[in-house]
């Protein structure tokens, strides 16, 4: 695993997890952790339970005893180590966004290709897409529950940067984070959308704006804590991304990713409207779906809060009895269990690398959009 | 009509609103109120639209233009009234509780019984029966879709007597009322239940007590308003009332009715569990009905937010378009229309005196229960 | 009142309740109700109880013991009726949206203005503002509870043409209504923004688009009712609006309007997210505030449900007690109260003609930034 | 750790967890598991990370490599195996309810002070108590920001057994589980209500009944699982318990434990009310609190939805960042981390076997209490 912060922990669970309740075809070894200072990252190895630390991803990467690369970097560094260990014959799992730059993606989308002509793996962490409520949801649009999707409304709202004085970290700056809301959350929004409708978006009309334009400097580097200084740096990404885009059926989708919606602390919500139902979703309250059965007789109509903790929901079967519920990091174990099985069978994990890429023209597009007076802009697709 | 508290607004407003909404077979007239207090029996009907006032209700129950007599003082002077008017062959639609004691309750039953043989039409006022969400529950249950009936659970939750300083009027004093949070809510929830289920309470084990037993008294008597003085009088009622029954099925129901559940202000509400689904309502939400149908694949299951305002639901085809939303006193024009049409078709309307003395049996079941040890009484029928 | 329709029931009910619960300085008469079919206008008038029907409304205009005229007629007779009622003299209450164009609507406003010199009052009829937990949003912003405005979510959601096959009426044709789904509830969703942040919308990018064209043909008119027959009809307005605005501060608002969210009946929602706490608010759940107090210490926050049922909310006074809940048509109670008041005052009753005009100039930018390309366009102010 | 059902993966889960995310000052070993059955304790250990499995407790707790003993077998054999830990010297996690008898548990508790004299620690596993919504809602309480509680209701309700074809299991054999919903679910109610109160339950009123009396006995013994056959068996415990208690102070909790409230899957609520504020709490929402401040003026009043997930709230530092849920098993590292820290600073864990045994008490008295007409049983403390 190259990398060590907030994902590191995340991943780290899923890896140590997953094997304790699912059926893995392999088992997993958590070998080496990766981190540019040796000290952290041997603390995180030990407090994670990896076996060893490192400093040097190329030399990790080049070890024979080394199958698979979980990037969990900051994006400016996903395409040069995901290519690398993807040319290296290693399966690799990489944190989203894919990339910063479409232009990057491309890149690791064409080493992604080239590499599984050799059977080697790729996979991009949308790990939203396996919290079982939105696998669930995905099957009843396959099953045709909802009939013809009519409009989606997709929205991650949190309101950690409503403090005017919150310090400027690499989430805030655009040469490491790509972009700000749009990309950091914005793209979850992109991806559970193309996921759930099994649609992709093919173009879009938005506007993005940053809300504070500059921030406290941190004291020790951009690290996500320390203390806030009083110099002050420049806010290089947006705080807000409110964007419509049409799904390849034409249907219209509306978005909004921002950090400024007062209260909101990670809500991730899909709403979508079908010819036959409806479904909400709301991360803050992940063992829930809402259900709206259009065909059902007038009187009985409304929407049915499920309790997704049945053993025959997706991914529930191994967990707890009914009514028990899951947390955040649950999507890390399910996301092992099935890069882990793909790799295993030989088959294509999703999202793949390509799916990633689309993501990232997206949000291209979304940023492009907003420079000419929301002007609308195809994905490229 | 006879009494003129925030009933008699609300039993105003039904008469009013209830024919210009409702297709009535007879057009009735708000023609007397009467009060104790002739200036504000005069005060109120020139408010609320009656041709006249007076105040000394014998005489107007004399009157030969009179043909239906709306008695909503409170409850110590319902017998009395309610047997004068039916002997005096008036249709009578009678405020709940029927009254303060089983034996006021049993003459005023045996009085309907009696005036129905000459086709003159009583019934208490219920009107919680009314909000279509509550009469949709009831159709429900009685079209089987919740199966066996297994548990109840019915509280009413109010806390306007959290404050210790809060002043006495008359709901708290017994030989007014009757009885506290049993009598003027409990009631409610045990008559809701009876009517959703179609079944009676035929025995319960419970409490009741008095949290503050003394409150300042009111400088100019009794009534509502008015500001409390340093005097104190003794609450001689129950602020909480928690008791057990059984249905004539044999099903465990559970009640609640009290004074004191901070926060919450007028939460009637009722689950009932059965074989093949289970309802919820609860007042302070008052156009939604909460379904279950367990009948469902174990992967659909989940509580169905009905919002009742469907024009095929009950009561709501004269009213708004769907998703318009109706209030508290709407019910009492249900009652009206429910009331006249009984009279118009020579039908006992319910519910009957007959219904309103079982609920009588069942509170002073309660007080006996409490008084011994929470021993199970039989409610007598 | 001129018109008949649903309007007409709504607005006769408030003519009707208002004087039964508030202290009105005038006592209004419900004098002459006027339609275009003799027979349909005296059944209405019976009903619902005006004095007398009429089919002539210039006649009606020109009586001497008309004050106040009520116009509830479908969009494209605003203009017409409204501005002859101004320059006899009445006082006008005109539904909204005030009229189906800007250039209508401007000399509408001219003709207002040019009244109230006169001392003659005009209001547009937007009740939505007028639901206590609306008005209670406003004061909120308007003591500074929410800080800093820094985002707005404004939705009308409904799923009544999700159905391909439900009849053309009136409010699908544009030289009838204007506009579809913009006009009906984008109005409401435009008008409550700007009602409760006290800022005007200044600026618009967006996109209106109809997705069913073809609806069967009514056999009998245009009306509400009435069978679909085997013609089909073309729908000449938008199923739906989704637009982005700015605010005079400068802050983003979204907005969406819609006939098709399936199983989203009447959720007229907005959500205001400030520098130190949010509102949000629901149609579908109208005697509720949300309100998030972002001041508070970190362990203690929450969007807190306040029932706005209290004596010292907004209108709540002369209504029930605590927890008793109000439904949609008190709304218009409300209206008569406040127009009446203005009217006996001598003041300027809001909204306005003015700020039904400044509605009706966003609506007209959405449609125009849709047909280029969701380009910003000014709202002229 | 003794036993390998459902207990047996969460108490897993919680020791190999919570070192990795808390900093424990003791590094606990997954040293051995037992079961009787030899195959399936070995396969448990591999499969849950113990080093090696066995099948006789008695030798494992006299090893000297040994320090702690987890015991999640069936309520039983709980006081045989922990008596005979506390005596080996071991400090002693046994799951709840802490016997299946008051004598059993009056001996455990016994041997636990006793062992307690000799540095020697133990605990019960209430994990319940330590979500950290819970916890809070405890520290709340504490705080004073309830003011003098009056009221508490407190209801476990859940609906695995509404199908009266469900299997039997030992959880419905007397002697295997002691008693049925009173003492799996009833026992966290009453523990959540003494915890959060910081009051005990001094007496009880109540009822027990089962429903379902005779169910298909299972092929393969009495495990969780296992294929029905057309044998019946009968069914010894208690479906549904309702009872009613007083606290210490005087004040009446409402308690409710079920397995026939359909549709409710793992509702553990709780509600106090004070008399100034009130909390609520349901475990299908672990993740939230809901807090009224009755201080607050009149019309600012509302229950708060806290999303229990800010690095202040307890328990939460060492997880993920704000609004990142936690499920049903993050509990069982929390468990752990107040278990290992009591055993190095030498402090007695709460819940201590004397908490076990006093709701062992309590569950007696409602046992006692039904089978004498509800009479008022004191819980002998």
């Amino acid at each position: 695993m190259i990398g060590h912060g907030f994902m590191g922990a995340a991943h780290s669970q899923g890896w140590r997890v997953a094997p304790r309740f699912f059926d893995l075809p392999l088992e997993p070894e958590m070998a080496v952790l990766v981190g540019r200072n040796a000290a952290g990252a041997e603390a995180s190895a030990r407090k994670w339970g990896w076996d060893e630390s490192a400093t040097d991803w190329r030399e990790v990467i080049a070890r024979d005893d080394i199958d698979v690369v979980d990037v969990v970097t900051p994006g400016d560094t996903h395409a040069e180590i995901a290519i690398a260990a993807l040319e290296a014959g290693k399966h690799v799992l990489c944190e989203k966004p894919l990339a910063n730059t479409v232009e990057e993606a491309e890149r690791m989308a064409a080493a992604a290709a080239a590499a599984a002509e050799r059977g080697i793996r790729s996979m991009v962490g949308f790990t939203y897409r396996r919290v079982p409520a939105t696998t669930f949801a995905r099957d009843l649009v396959a099953e045709g529950r909802l009939g013809e999707i009519r409009q989606v409304r997709a929205e991650y709202l949190q309101d950690w940067l409503m403090d005017a004085e919150a310090p400027l970290t690499w989430r805030m700056q655009k040469d490491r984070a790509g972009s700000g809301a749009l990309g950091d959350i914005g793209a979850h929004a992109v991806d559970l959308t193309e996921y759930i409708t099994g649609q992709r978006v093919t173009t879009v009309s938005g506007i993005i704006e940053t809300l504070v334009e500059e921030r406290p400097l941190l004291g020790e580097g951009s690290g996500l804590s320390g203390t806030a200084t009083s110099e002050r740096g420049k806010v290089t990404v947006d705080d807000i991304a409110l964007f419509t885009g049409r799904l390849e059926s034409g249907a219209l989708a509306s978005f909004e990713a921002t950090r400024f919606r007062t209260g909101r602390k990670n809500a991730l919500r899909i709403e979508i409207s079908g010819s036959k139902g409806a479904l909400a979703f709301d991360l803050e309250r992940l063992n829930e779906l809402e259900f709206y059965d259009a065909t059902l007789p007038a009187t009985g109509l409304g929407f049915q809060r499920i309790l997704v903790t049945e053993s025959d929901h997706p991914y529930m079967g191994p967990w707890w009895p009914t009514g028990h519920m899951l947390g955040y990091e649950h999507g890390f174990s399910h996301q092992v269990y099935d890069f882990v099985t793909a790799i295993d069978e030989g088959t294509q994990p999703r999202p793949s690398f390509e799916d990633g890429l689309h993501v990232q023209r997206v949000l291209e597009a979304v940023e492009r959009s907003s420079a000419s007076g929301s002007a609308w802009i195809a994905t490229g697709d």
